[in-house]
């Protein structure tokens, strides 16, 4: 077969916008590393779940240690490809700074991350009847996966890491149908049930001990527009959840409202406008 | 660069939680093996759809031999694991004796189980107008993953395997979206079209020639407190459907309530109460 | 252990509908080489998104000429396996050539291909407030995922290539929770944002400049049944929508009925009859 | 980095000779498959040492049925590879028939051939006062490493392959050092001793119950050059050794000659002219 | 294809010889898991050389403890493994116990290991002009990848583990043309330049400070046999080197006899007689 | 398990020299990668015979173009860290710098390269009667894997770089048991058979048109001591090769002497003085 032809169509600079060259020594972003990164840090958030098998306290730094460290210089690359990506730089050493500065802020909050994410384990648990232990809850539970992928992602947000947050958020959306939007602000003691097809926008303000069940999206209502057509970026457009809220299956919550504490939204429901605190919000039923 | 305090402070035993060590000779639940695991399964139960490619009868009887003894042992791992995990034992001997009865049953029932993954299969090639034929269905259709998978796991759950068939049905919600619990009790000829977002309950129990379409809930409806504030576990919750129904994309049914047989529930129905047998319900169109 | 009676029953011929067996010399369909298939079509339409980092135009032919002719290679195989699967052929010869065809006129098309995925990536850049620039959708994007897929699949139904194209829109379903049948005639600059739950049928007709959000169905109405009570194939059954249509979160089109130029319609929407152009058809909210 | 011009310089025709295009649709000979290849005849000739671990009795067939299907289809392609690489063929239909005849009666000939390697473990384990059992010298020996490969090899010849008997052999010589080449013919109850440095040449003869250590050479004595200076190919030019033969360490027999049955030539002795039977020919020691 | 009957014959228990079968719950000896055993106490004994980079001598004791953790699981299943193979055991505990402490031994011995192998680093550093520094040799050098698996089989041989000291020498027996039984006894600071075809038989003895070069043999002058014609197992056999001696090239030395300190013996030496200490014994010419 | 005094005790700085800490941003150099870049130079220098196959001469410049540019980068990461091992550099931008001098010129030799290989192979091709034809001696012959290697790790010692060539010429003597010091320099048309066993030492000198056999020996015959007993490196001790010079198996060729032109070395020959042009030496048989 010959193909010169396609070849050369396809090798054309008129679609430069397809093409991606990558920088002179600059790694570029890698959805192959992201994945090992996520891997890596479960492994050290929750250690003998996920990674290598754990046997005893005395091994436990031992794997901590080089879990962590394996875990920076993996970050550091692709930091380093988020910002060589979506900024312009002075130069590879002030590139390879910028990058330093945040895999090392990253990393010291690990601890700190770990803090949230027990209390979201303990949320899923308490949650949901169908759990035995908080193990299974770990092991198992799609909401937990994807609430730890938004909490690194999210760190990485805080420590102005672009491009690499979203592809995190978006390898979590694909193995649980749970989209999170990284820049989103979420408290601790947060539960998702079954999850497929919960949408969390880029804005949404979340607070403490909130309960989230599949198919329920907290979205913008409408997109202002510039001048030229092309939405204007920015803005507050989603949510705010306060404690202690549950939002039952495929309710959706629309625009830059305010759902007060200790509200429960029932299942499919529709809301655009605010909910004042210790409301229940039901369907009325079709039948 | 120099990690010692973060290291030290994630391996502190405070969040112990977080922390699973494995026991002495004893496997660990691990998601790669049951991702093999159900991939063995799927070579034995629709040979020459998975698996190695299979050139005639002759050589049938070789490849099941060789594919179900790989089973057994894979499984009798898994399972020590799952029973390990969440069981105080006796023995190491008593363990494996436990684990080893277990996977010898499920291997013996594979011939059952393939007797009711067929009239699944027709299932979904008569109700589907875009399929051209089984073989379809089987290779492509995430239904078919999530059905067999379901299958696989409910067995376990009936041969009193902890955890593992919670590991093998969360794959298959990463894998179709679709969320069938391992303990929901199903008939033969079930089919699920599309499917992304279905969730089915613990306790729901479906009849047989039953219908499900995507985004449809067979959940909860309330979820009664212990007294310290944590949900009631194992009280029957979920739906029970009748023989012969049908329910529509992004219908939700709530609760231990009945729909009885050859009912059709429609789209985006939303149902608390029993149905009774022969209904269709259908929702009011909002135009 | 010994299972020899399990063997056995496993492998009697009595459900031979489960069992594929390879015509020789015939490759057969393979859910890793399609995957292969669609990384390595990807590679060729976002060069240095995907693949291989990419360091200048000069070694842009390069890296297009050997991903174009392994393309080749490898689709040529895939579609003689779907030809294989489905028809009945004359001659092994006669199978290869037309394999050959269709993989030939697949790969000289791939120009065309990528004209239209950067109206796509345009559209999905102009829609979400989110999006920093067109490099974060192509490499994030589940719309652009399921959307570039669709147009491979689509080209190879045109190409009168059987049970492939499915298989390749599985894939892409099993990815991102977005399930758009390959037999869907869908316009230019095409945006599905979020996208988990989409469901777009076998015979839809979509214009340009549509926009989809997460949950949207379109589907089919009723199911015509045979004598028999089969399903009756091949109906066009799925709505038309006509350009610069915009579908929000979880709405349901049903019919073959259609959906004007200019149209919006609103989340959670309900639909079964035509709606004239330039309509907005919003839901009335539940509070 | 810019490199045109030196890749327009090696894609040059001029040295044409470095080049190989593969002919349409023949598969091409791969020393990773052939690997595979005598890994796999290992497998069979010695199962449970090699390949998967062995149960019992009972899966013995289902193996030996996978394996021997799976050597016969890697093999027919390495053949096709091998008269495609070396023959002018009339059409692709007589090439597969020419390797599938080949193919065919080289695994109808494994029973005999694993009664010949019977003999030579045999011979390696009454041999080897450190040897501890028949396992050992199956597990561990170079010896049977290199006469197995050597023996496959060797059937390949016989049936007429061209090409994948030498690159057999080679692989066998790059893991044990010793270099026997496929044309040799050689007895049964053969044996090897350490092994590294052994050369037997295209045209030796060997006869039963032999045994030979590190760095013997049976090699040719002079090279008759055609009148152009290249040298005559195909004479009968290495030594022939007679039964009950030892030869011991770094001796070399060179050119046509023949040692008689029951001969023992010692270690460092040269070799050039035939030794009668019943002989010991040992160094004359330069202290 | 159909070889039922070449099947039939490859299963029949005629040739047991041949077939392995495994013990019930008993690990089987693994090529691969020995080099990976091999490689793990590479890692182990020059970190940062081979495994992972190393990066500073904070994380050294990380690396070191998963490392040396590692090892000791692995370990322990191929010694394991090696006693089921070679004994009558009581039962499957104190088969595991046995193998406990042996495998615990080993590690124990880690670092006494290390400290031998110093000494040879040293020993080839000093002995070769070609050498630039202890890295390279570290590096490069096959002398010393034979005598680090040497003296890691060796230590097995002394912790009475069957079989598979053997299976490591002959891994580095096939990476590096050095055949040393692992039953030899060989002192510190000792070196082997190039090393192809150097043969150290099972009951050598080799002083401090040796050195020794390519193709020299210390081999078995005759082996004398049982009654029955098998030769006699575990009689002293090999020579005995002194300190400081160094061999030559292609060196010959046979039989049970002592060489004494500080003596050299030229290369192509045939010796099989005792030589005093301070003695140069050097070759002919044959000019 | 607890180790952690052996732990301990591996991680003590006493014996630093074996441990080897990876210096800020440099890459370590990497046996596996190495294995990697001589794999790709093959399948640069002799394309269609290693790596993918080739189709025709249209697809030859993009399968030359990927691979040139990917050994580049590969090349230029083990360059930099052969020096950064070696040397003592000002900066990591000087270093880099040097690394790409050097990679860069090492792919501009390529072409020359490839035409010295030709040579090569029409030699190995004329002097061994059993070859067939040019295709079996570049996929087979060890000779040529050999000298390949050499040839790329010699142009590498030309370029100044440090530890890789050593480690490449290793690389192919654990392949081939052909131990050639990459430092050596040999003339075109040179060929080795069987080569198990040959050593060409560091400043060996060959000429045009020389073929060599296993066992063949180019040392150095004393080593000179430095005062304090080290031995003096860098000195002229290697042999000197004329054109057209043959040596037969075993033979062995000590210190700085000269080999005339059109001599012929006979096996097994011990020859530590000048031997004059146009001499043929043989050995006098011991019987």
């Amino acid at each position: 077969m010959d193909f010169k032809e396609t070849v050369e169509a396809l090798s054309s600079v008129e679609h430069n916008l397809m093409n991606h060259y990558g920088k002179e020594s600059v790694p570029y972003p890698s959805q192959e590393e992201l994945k090992e990164i996520v891997e890596l840090a479960r492994t050290i958030l929750f250690p003998g779940y996920f990674g290598r098998r754990l046997n005893n306290e005395t091994s436990l730094p031992y794997h901590m240690g080089v879990n962590v460290e394996r875990l920076y210089y993996k970050l550091l690359k692709q930091i380093m490809a988020g910002l060589g990506f979506a900024i312009d730089y002075e130069s590879l050493t002030s590139l390879a700074d910028a990058a330093h500065k945040r895999a090392k802020a990253f990393v010291e909050s690990l601890p700190e991350l770990r803090d949230l994410l027990v209390t979201d384990v303990t949320a899923h648990y308490r949650n949901d009847p169908a759990a035995h232990n908080e193990g299974e809850v770990i092991l198992c539970y799609p909401g937990m996966k994807a609430i730890s992928s938004y909490r690194i992602a999210h760190r990485l947000v805080e420590l102005d890491v672009p491009l690499i947050p979203r592809m995190i958020s978006e390898l979590a959306h694909a193995e649980t149908g749970i989209d999170i939007h990284p820049g989103a602000r979420i408290g601790h003691s947060f539960a998702i049930d079954h999850g497929t097809g919960v949408v969390i926008g880029a804005t949404s303000i979340i607070g403490h001990n909130v309960t989230i069940y599949q198919g329920v999206t907290l979205g913008a209502k409408n997109f202002p527009q510039e001048e030229d057509g092309t939405l204007v970026k920015g803005i507050d457009r989603h949510p705010i959840l306060g404690d202690h809220v549950i939002v039952y299956a495929n309710a959706t919550i629309l625009g830059r409202i305010t759902i007060g504490n200790n509200t429960v939204i029932g299942g499919n429901i529709w809301v655009t406008n605010d909910v004042p605190a210790d409301t229940k919000l039901f369907y009325k039923k079709s039948e």
